[in-house]
């Protein structure tokens, strides 16, 4: 299955998700690490466009999510940063989703210089990732 | 804004519904009325979306749906032959949603006929709308 730059662009509008998890965590010398995550969800059933996402993309995984549902999932900053970042910066999302992306997007740049490993910075993504995914149906 | 053909098919084969209900209907021969119905609902928030939808197909209305969420709906016979059922034989939807689309043009067709003007036809279409929208998500 060939999947054309629009379509991703209007199903990602539809069913994909950009979201920060921040997680306390010892090992880490602020105490935290910070988890930017870009994901695909859908029934078992279509499981072969998540597979055909993946192979766009050429990064990320294809995994039991919860129940009969499966999720298409990139968490590597390399990924994140080199591939998914700029498609949706050169295909802009129409719908609000792409006020997330945005955030989402300031946190992994924020992330690539090491802002996350001060405690001020923790709080400066903190602020950041509070602003999405409100309001959202879902 | 304007919609972008890929975008379309990527959007409905995640936001998008193929349903048909069939309700009793004094008022009909048969006793029922047969209501094939092309239906993306989204939040409030991204009713420039829904407006666009409706732009592109030169039919169907923008609603409230339910709460805070708001629909782009096409029920007009004339409108679902001529306009969406063509545009999705056109742009193959790439999910499973697929399988409900080919479902809602045979009632579609069917209805084109004048097949659910008799019982049997009713009972036919009904048949057909049994096998839609089964285990999909949502």
């Amino acid at each position: 299955m060939n999947l054309e730059t629009q379509w991703i662009v209007g199903f990602v509008d539809g069913e994909g998700c950009f979201h920060v998890v921040i997680n306390r965590h010892p090992e880490m010398a602020t105490g935290f690490q910070v988890l930017p995550e870009f994901t695909v969800v859908q029934h078992q059933r279509d499981i072969k466009v998540l597979q055909a996402l993946k192979k766009h993309f050429g990064c990320g995984v294809v995994r039991v999510n919860h129940g009969d549902r499966m999720a298409y999932r990139v968490r590597a900053m390399d990924h994140l940063v080199e591939r998914i970042v700029p498609f949706f910066m050169a295909h802009t999302l129409k719908t609000r989703k792409n006020i997330d992306f945005l955030k989402f997007r300031d946190v992994v740049l924020l992330m690539q210089q090491g802002i996350h490993l001060t405690p001020e910075g923790v709080e400066r993504i903190r602020r950041v990732a509070a602003g999405m995914n409100r309001g959202r149906l879902r």
